[in-house]
C-alpha cells in the first residue's frame, strides 16, 4: 500500500519506450508505476478516473487530491494515478535516465502517448471497452489532462484541468503575470504588507557587498561571496514567497513540504512584527525553508536550485526532468522587475533560457512548439474540458478563466489556491470550492451519461461504414 | 518550373528532422520541398488551400489535382503542395535515408508535425494569418488530411480527405475486403469476366511445376525454376488487377504510370477474346506492365516487388519509404482467399508482417497503434471533413462511407474510381464526379465563411483569458 489504509494498489505497467521511433529502442520498454483502487468501481460498467501524473511521485498526487476518490464513490468509478515517464518510480533508463541522448526520450507527447496505450490496454484487461474515461489533472498534470481530451477524444471523455496554466506554458500571455499575482495575494491581505516586502529586498539591495551583513541577517551557512550569490539570495527569497501564494490553503498541508493554514497571511503578520525587515524577510522565508526540520542556518545553494523554471523545480532528481522540460518544450520565460510586482528584478528571457538549456541540457528550446501542438488558445473545436482555478494562485491568470463554450468550462474559485478543488473535503473548505466540486461532480456525471451510449471508443466494435 | 506552364513554384523550406526528441539530432533540419501557386490569392485575405503530401514525388500529385487549383480559381485561395518527408526530393539523409537508425524519422507522426510547422511559419512569412487553411489530399494523403483535422484544428479548418481508407490501414474492419471490392469491379463489367480471371488462375496453377510452358505462356524472360517464382508471378499478375480497378478513369492517364481510358472495361475485353486463358491473363497484366514501354518479354522480378503492402509498394526509393511505412504504422494485411475473390489465396497475416518486416527493416510492426493515435472509427468529436470515395475504388470501403454527422460529411461517387474527384474537370467526366466537386466545393466555401471572423487561428491574436 502506498499509505496507511490506502485504497490503492500500487502496480507497474510495461510501456513502450519510444512511441515515434521505430528504429531507435527497437520495441524496448520499461515499467511504469500507477496507482489502481476498485474500491468503489461498479465493475465493467462504472467510469475510469485516470489522473494523468505530473512532474512528481504519484502517490504525493494520490495522497493530495482526494476529491477524486470522493467523487469516485459517488458515480462508482475505477480510479487510476498513473506516473508521468522520468519521475518517481518511473525511469525508463534507472539512474541513467538524465543522461545523453537517453533523457530525450522525456517530452509531454511521449506522456501523452504512454496514458493513452495505457488506459486502452488496463480497460482491455479489465474488461472496461465500455466504460468512458474521465481525465484528472492538477498544474502540469491539468495540462495533460486537456492535452489528452484534445489528442485522444477517441478514447477520453472529458477532462477536469485543475490550475492548468495552458497559456502562459505556451508563451501566450504576459511574462510578468505570474509574479504580479503572487505579489497581488500579499497586497491582498494589506498594502502595508507587500510594501514592506519591497522595502525589505530594497534594504537587502542596499546592503549590496556587505556579505558579512548580509550572512548574519538572513542565518546563512557561508557569507555571500559575489555578486551572484546575491542573485541566488534573491530568488531563494522569492521562490519562498511564490510558494506560500501556491500553497495558500485554509488548513496545514503535507504537499510541497510541509505547509501552515493560510501562509500569506502568516507570512504578513511576520512582515509586519517589528522594525527590522531584513528579519521579517528572513523568518517569513523560514515558514518554506524551515518547515519540515529546523535549520541552525540557510545554505543558499541546498535549499534552492535555479533552473529553467522561475517559479522553482524543487529539488531531486524530479527536479531534473522537470528542468529538462522547462529546455524543451514548457515555456515559463516570467520575470519579476519591481515594477508590475514586489520583487527584486529578475528576469528569465528566451535568450536567457537557450543559453542555459544549451550548457546544462545540450538542447535548444522550441518557442511556439507547445501552443502549436496543443492549441494555444485557439480552443473552440475542442469540448468537454471544466478548466478551474483559484484566484489565489499565481498560476490561475495563466490559464482559462472564462468559458469558451457550453462544454468548455471556466471554473473560478474565489478563496482557492492551486488545485484546492482536487483536495478531499475538509472543515476548513471555503463555500466557493465546495460549490465548484459540486459543478464540477455534476458536469462529470453529465458527460458519462451521453458518453455511456456513444459507443465508439470500444475497441471492439465494427466500424462506422457499410 | 515543375511542368510546362505550370502555375506552381519549386521552394524548399528549412524543416525540423525530429519533432519527437530534442536530443537525437538536436535542432538538426532537412530540405523539404512544396510547390506553390498565388496565382489566384487574394493576397492575405483568401484561403490556403495545402495538399498534406503522401508517398511520391510531389509534382505528380499536382499534376494530377487539377480540382484544387480550379477550386482556388473560385476562390481565390493560396495553392501549396507539400511533399512528404522521406519521399521525392525530400530525403533527410540524401541517399542514406533508408540506413538504420535514419529511416527511423520517417513516421505519420513526424509528417504531420511537418505539415504543421510549415503552415504556421509561410503563414506568417506570407502575411496570410488570418487566412484559414483547407487541407486537401488523396489516398494515403487523404488520411493526412484527416489527421491535420483531428490533430491541428488550430492550424487547419476543414479538411478534404479523397479516397482515404482511414478505416481499413487501422485494423478496422474486414482483410477480405479490398480483393473483394477488386473482383467487384470486374464482375460489375461482366460475371463473365470474373469468371474468366478466376479460370485462368485456375489453368495457371495446374500447370503446376511445368516451368516451361507457364515461362512461353506468360512470356518470361526467365522460366521459373521454384515455387516462389510462381507465387510471384500470381503477386504481379494480381497487382495489375488491382492497379486496374483503382485508376479506372473514364479518360487515359498518367499518373501511376500509363493507363487507358476504362482499364478495367478493356481488361474485361481481353479476358473474354479467347480461347487461351492464359494468354488473356498475360495481355490483360500487359495493359500495366506493357503501358510505357513494349517489353519483348516479362522479367518476374523487375516489374513487381512483393512487400509489406500486398496492394503493391511500386518500384524505386519512394516504394522503400512506403514499404517502411507499411512495415511501422500503417497495417495493410489483406488478404485474397479465392472464395471472396477471384485471386489465387494469398495472405499477408499481421505474423507474416511482423516476420518480413524485421527482415526487412529491422522493426516490429505496432497493430492497433494507428487506430489508438488517430481514433480509428471513434471520430463523433471531430468536424469539418469531406470522406469522399469512388465506388469503383477498391479501397473506398476501408473509409467512411456514411456521413457520421454536419460537418463530417461522407460523398459517395458512384462512377468513380481512386479519387477521381481531385483530378481536374475532363469532358468524359461522369455527372457523378461533377456532382460531388461542386457539393465539396460548397461545403469548403461554408467552413472557409464561418471560419473567417473565428480569428483564434492567428497566432497574433491574446489570449483568450483575461
Amino acid at each position: 500500500p502506498v499509505m496507511k489504509d490506502s485504497p490503492f494498489t500500487e502496480k507497474f505497467f510495461t510501456q513502450t519506450l519510444d512511441h515515434f521511433n521505430f528504429n531507435s529502442f527497437g520495441n524496448g520498454t520499461f515499467c511504469q508505476r500507477y496507482l489502481i483502487s476498485d474500491k468503489f468501481w461498479q465493475n465493467g460498467s462504472g467510469p475510469v478516473f485516470f489522473y494523468t501524473g505530473n512532474e512528481g511521485d504519484i502517490s504525493d498526487f494520490a495522497l493530495n487530491s482526494g476529491f477524486i476518490l470522493e467523487l469516485a464513490e459517488q458515480q462508482g468509478a475505477l480510479v487510476i494515478f498513473a506516473e508521468h515517464r522520468y519521475y518517481g518510480a518511473s525511469l525508463p533508463f534507472g539512474k541513467d535516465s538524465f543522461s545523453r541522448p537517453l533523457v530525450g526520450l522525456l517530452t509531454v507527447e511521449q506522456a501523452l502517448a504512454d496514458y493513452a496505450v495505457m488506459i486502452t490496454e488496463l480497460k482491455q484487461q479489465l474488461q472496461a471497452d465500455n466504460c468512458p474515461v474521465i481525465v484528472f489533472g492538477g498544474s502540469y498534470g491539468g495540462m495533460l489532462s486537456v492535452y489528452m481530451r484534445l489528442k485522444y477524444p477517441n478514447i477520453v471523455t472529458g477532462a477536469l484541468a485543475a490550475s492548468a496554466p495552458i497559456l502562459s506554458t505556451a508563451g501566450v500571455g504576459d511574462p510578468r503575470q505570474f509574479f504580479r499575482d503572487v505579489t497581488a495575494d500579499y497586497e491582498a491581505v494589506s498594502p502595508q504588507c507587500s510594501a514592506a516586502v519591497r522595502a525589505a529586498f530594497q534594504q537587502l539591495q542596499d546592503l549590496a557587498a556587505q556579505y558579512r551583513r548580509i550572512q548574519s541577517a538572513f542565518a546563512l551557512c557561508q557569507p555571500p561571496s559575489a555578486p551572484r550569490d546575491i542573485h541566488q539570495l534573491n530568488g531563494l527569497l522569492r521562490n519562498a514567497f511564490t510558494f506560500m501564494a501556491m500553497l495558500d490553503y485554509p488548513y496545514s498541508t503535507h504537499f510541497m513540504g510541509n505547509m501552515p493554514a493560510h501562509p500569506v497571511k502568516m507570512g504578513c503578520d511576520i512582515m509586519l512584527r517589528g522594525p527590522d525587515l531584513l528579519a521579517n524577510l528572513r523568518d517569513t522565508a523560514a515558514i518554506v525553508y524551515n518547515s519540515s526540520t529546523p535549520l541552525s542556518c540557510f545554505d543558499l545553494y541546498n535549499l534552492y536550485v535555479e533552473c529553467a523554471d522561475p517559479t522553482g523545480c524543487g529539488l531531486g532528481p524530479n527536479s531534473l526532468a522537470w528542468d529538462y522540460q522547462a529546455c524543451t518544450e514548457v515555456e515559463l520565460c516570467f520575470e519579476s522587475n519591481n515594477v508590475t510586482d514586489m520583487f527584486p528584478p529578475m528576469s528569465f528571457s528566451q535568450a536567457d533560457r537557450r543559453r542555459y538549456c544549451s550548457e546544462r541540457w545540450g538542447v535548444t528550446p522550441r518557442p511556439g512548439w507547445l501552443r502549436l501542438q496543443f492549441w494555444g488558445d485557439a480552443l473552440s473545436s475542442a469540448s468537454n474540458i471544466i478548466f478551474s482555478n483559484g484566484d489565489l494562485d499565481p498560476w490561475a491568470n495563466g490559464g482559462v478563466r472564462r468559458s469558451l463554450s457550453s462544454s468548455l468550462i471556466a471554473i473560478n474559485i474565489p478563496e482557492g489556491a492551486h488545485h484546492l478543488d482536487l483536495r478531499g473535503a475538509n472543515d476548513e473548505d471555503p463555500e466557493s470550492v465546495v460549490r465548484a466540486r459540486k459543478q464540477e461532480a455534476e458536469l462529470i456525471a453529465g458527460w458519462i451519461q451521453i458518453s455511456a451510449p456513444i459507443l465508439d471508443t470500444d475497441p471492439g466494435l465494427s466500424s462506422s461504414t457499410e
